[in-house]
C-alpha cells in the first residue's frame, strides 16, 4: 500500500476514548483516574487488554510505565515511540493524555488490519503519574525513563497519607519488571490536546509544537504586622496583603509586556483574613513561563528586584522559595518538518506553537529526538469535565500522528 | 470634700481587671468571653456580684445589658451613664471594654468610700455583644438601647450553628426584665483603650475623643474565568485574582493620599487558588473609614468608579455588596471641654482625636450627649493577648473619667 493513503479508523478511536473515559467516570462526563488508585488499575488493565488483543508485546517497567511493542522488520533497530499518559487529575476530562496513548494504539491496530509492517518497531507507551496529583513531581514516569529521577526516589514518594507510590503500584499489579529507559527510542512523538485556546481562536486544525515553555514557580511568604483596620494610621502599617497585591499586579504586567511570557499569581492567602484587620501575613505563588530561557530569567530577576524594593518601601519581610524550575525544551526540527509535511499533504491547516503545559515529551526529549502534535481544545478548557475536542479534529490529529510515525519507522 | 481632689483607688481597679481577666483566660494572658457563652455568664456574674457589693441597684434589660445604678440626691433627674462592654473577641485582651466598665465601678466604689453623693444618679452599664464575634451586628446591646435595632431583631440573631442570642441569654440567666433604653441618661462617658498607636507614638496620656470615624465595609465578588496558567495567552484571560490585586492597591492608595482616610483590604480569597490556574473567582473586602462623611463618600465613589473601569478593561463581572455603613459620629463638645479641663487640672498631657474603632458610645450618642476618653495602647495592639496599657495610664484615665462624671452628675 501507499503510506500516504494510510488512514486510522476514527470511529474505533472515538469508541475507545469513550470506553476508557468510562473507567473512573464522574458526574457530567468527567473522569478521576489518579495515579496509583483502583481506577488507575482498571484503566491500565483495559489498555493492556487492548494492547494484547493487537498482539503487542506488553512490558511494564519498575515505575509502572506501560509499553506495547509492535515488532518491525528489523528489531535490532531502535523503535519509534508514541505515547502519553492515562492518569488524570481529579474530575478531569477524557482526552488529556488518553488521546496520545489511544491514537498510538489505533495506529498499530490499523497497521495490523492493513498488513503494513514498518522497518523499525513501534512502541506505544503510557507513562505513570503524569499529572502529579497524589505523588509529586508530575511527569514522573517519563522523568524516570529519561534518567531525571531514580527508580528508588520515584517509588519512595508518598502521598499525604504517607502511602508510597511503590506500594500502590505493587498493590495494583503494576510494579513492573524492566528498567525504565531501557527501550531506547529512535524518536518520540506525542499527540495531545492543546489545553489552551489558541488553535480554536485561530481556526487552525493542527499545532506543530516546537517547544515547551520553561516554567518557574515561586512561593512567596510576606510577613508584615496585623493591625486594627480602623485605628492604625496608614504610615504605621506593614500591610502584607497590600504587598501581595502589588506583587500580583507587577507579575501580571510582565506577561502583558512580553508576547512570549505568561505570568500568573494563582494563590493568594491572607492572615488573619478578616475584614477589619490589616493582613499581617500573606502567602502567594508566582507561575512564570517562557519558551526563551534568557527571557524567563529576565522575568524572574525583575520579580526579585521588585520584591526587594517593596520589602524596603513597606518594611515587611519576604521569603521567596523556588518550587519548580524547568528550562524550556526545544523539540526536534527534523520531526517537526515531517509533521508539517504530512499535515500539509492532508490539506489541514497548521501553525507552529509552544506548549504552555508540561508533557511527557519534554522528559523523553532528553533521551531521543522528540516532538508533539496538538489538536484544538474547545474553549481552551482542560482539567475539567467540559474538556473536549471536535471528533474531526481528534481524527485529524491521530492521522497526522500515524503518518509521522510511519515515516519515522520506515527508515 | 473638694471634688478636684477625688482620686479612685488604682490598685483595686487593677486587681479587678486581673480578676475579670481570669474569667475565660487563654494562654499567654489572653481572654475569650464571647457574648452568650458560659464564659460571658461567668464574667457577668462576677460584675453583678461586685455591683451588688457596692449597693448598686442592678437591672438587666431584655437584650442582657447590665445596669448598676447608684442613687443621686435627686433621683427624678436623668442619670449620668458610664459604660462599655465585658464581652471579648476570641483570645482578646483584658482591657478592651472591661476598662470602661470597671473604671465606672471603681468610681462608684470610691464615691461610697468617701461618702460623696452626686446630685444625679450614676449608672454603670455593660452592653451586650459589643464585639459581634458570634452574633452580628457588633455594638448590638447599645444599638438596641439607642433604638437602632428592635429587641426582637436582636434576640432573633443566630450564630453559625443556628442558635439564637435570645436563647443563649435565657440559658445564661441574662434575659432581663426592663426595656432597653428606658434609663434615659443625661450624658454618657466611656473610657477605652485607644487600640491604636497614636497616643503612645506621641507620648500623650489622654485622648479626648471628639468623633468616631464613619465606616464603610464593602464585599466584592469578582467572576472571571479559570484557565490553565501555561496555555492561556495573557490577552485571552479574565483573571479575577489580578483584578482583586488592582482593587487592593487602589484602595490602599486612597488611604495614603488622604490624611484622615484609612483604607484596608483585609480579605482576599481566590478560587481555585492553585499555583497553575488563572483565578476564575475572587472574593475580597474593603474597609474604608473617615471622620468626615463627605470624604468617606468620595472614597466610596472613587472605589466604585475604579471597579467599573476595571470591569470593562478586564472583561470580568463584579458584584459589590455593602456590609456595613455607619456615618461618622461627632461627640458632645461640652463634655469634651470638661474632659480637657479635668485632664489639664491633673497636669496630664492630652490631644483631641478620632476613634478608628467602633464603640458603644457611638450608639448611645444617638440617645444623649456623649464622649469618650482614650488611654494609650502599647504598640497599638488590641484584640490580642498582648493588648496592654501602662498601669499609670490606666489609673490616669480612670481618674479623668471619674472627675468628668462627677462634674456632670453634680449639676
Amino acid at each position: 500500500m501507499n503510506h500516504e493513503s494510510f488512514k486510522i479508523c476514527g470511529d474505533r478511536l472515538l469508541r475507545r476514548i469513550e470506553e476508557l473515559g468510562a473507567v473512573g467516570a464522574t458526574a457530567r462526563g468527567g473522569v478521576s483516574r489518579i495515579a496509583g488508585t483502583d481506577e488507575d488499575r482498571a484503566g491500565r488493565d483495559l489498555l493492556v487488554e487492548w494492547m494484547k488483543a493487537e498482539q503487542l508485546d506488553v512490558k511494564i517497567d519498575y515505575v509502572g510505565n506501560i509499553y506495547g511493542i509492535r515488532a518491525g522488520r528489523d528489531n535490532s533497530l531502535a523503535p519509534i515511540m508514541v505515547g502519553s499518559h492515562i492518569d488524570t487529575v481529579v474530575n478531569g476530562g477524557k482526552l488529556d493524555g488518553t488521546l496520545g496513548v489511544l491514537a498510538g494504539l489505533e495506529l498499530v491496530t490499523r497497521l495490523g488490519e492493513v498488513g503494513l509492517q514498518t522497518v523499525r518497531p513501534i512502541v506505544i507507551s503510557a507513562f505513570t503519574n503524569e499529572e502529579g496529583v497524589r505523588f509529586q513531581p508530575d511527569m514522573m514516569g517519563s522523568l524516570v525513563a529519561a534518567q531525571g529521577l531514580t527508580v528508588e526516589e520515584a517509588l519512595a514518594t508518598e502521598d499525604r497519607a504517607g502511602i508510597s507510590l511503590g506500594d500502590e503500584l505493587k498493590r495494583i499489579g503494576y510494579g513492573g519488571t524492566i528498567e525504565p529507559g531501557s527501550l531506547k527510542p529512535r524518536a518520540y512523538v506525542e499527540l495531545h490536546i492543546e489545553q489552551g485556546p489558541i488553535l480554536q481562536a485561530e481556526n487552525v486544525s493542527i499545532g506543530v509544537v516546537e517547544s515547551v515553555q520553561g516554567i518557574l514557580w515561586l512561593d512567596v511568604k510576606i510577613s508584615g504586622q496585623a493591625n486594627h483596620a480602623g485605628t492604625t494610621p496608614m504610615h504605621l502599617r506593614k500591610d502584607a496583603g497590600y504587598c501581595a497585591a502589588r506583587i500580583s499586579s507587577f507579575v501580571h504586567d510582565l506577561g502583558v509586556h512580553d508576547d512570549q511570557q505568561v505570568a500568573t499569581v494563582g494563590v493568594i492567602e491572607l492572615s488573619p483574613n478578616v475584614v477589619n484587620v490589616v493582613p499581617g501575613f500573606a502567602h502567594m505563588t508566582i507561575d512564570l513561563r517562557n519558551p526563551n530561557k534568557v527571557l524567563l530569567e529576565n522575568a524572574e530577576n525583575a520579580v526579585r528586584e521588585f520584591v526587594d524594593r517593596l520589602r524596603e518601601e513597606q518594611g515587611v519581610e519576604v521569603k521567596i522559595t523556588t518550587l519548580v524550575r524547568f528550562d524550556p525544551v526545544i523539540f526536534d526540527e527534523a520531526i517537526l518538518k515531517i509533521i508539517e509535511k504530512v499535515t500539509a499533504e492532508k490539506g489541514l491547516s497548521y501553525r507552529r506553537m509552544t506548549s504552555g503545559a508540561g508533557h511527557d515529551a519534554q522528559m523523553i526529549a532528553r533521551q531521543c529526538p522528540s516532538a508533539m502534535i496538538f489538536v484544538p481544545s474547545i474553549g481552551g478548557i482542560s482539567h475539567n469535565p467540559d474538556e473536549w475536542t471536535e471528533p474531526c479534529d481528534v481524527i485529524a490529529g491521530a492521522n497526522v500522528l500515524a503518518l509521522t510515525v510511519i515515516k519515522l519507522a520506515m527508515s
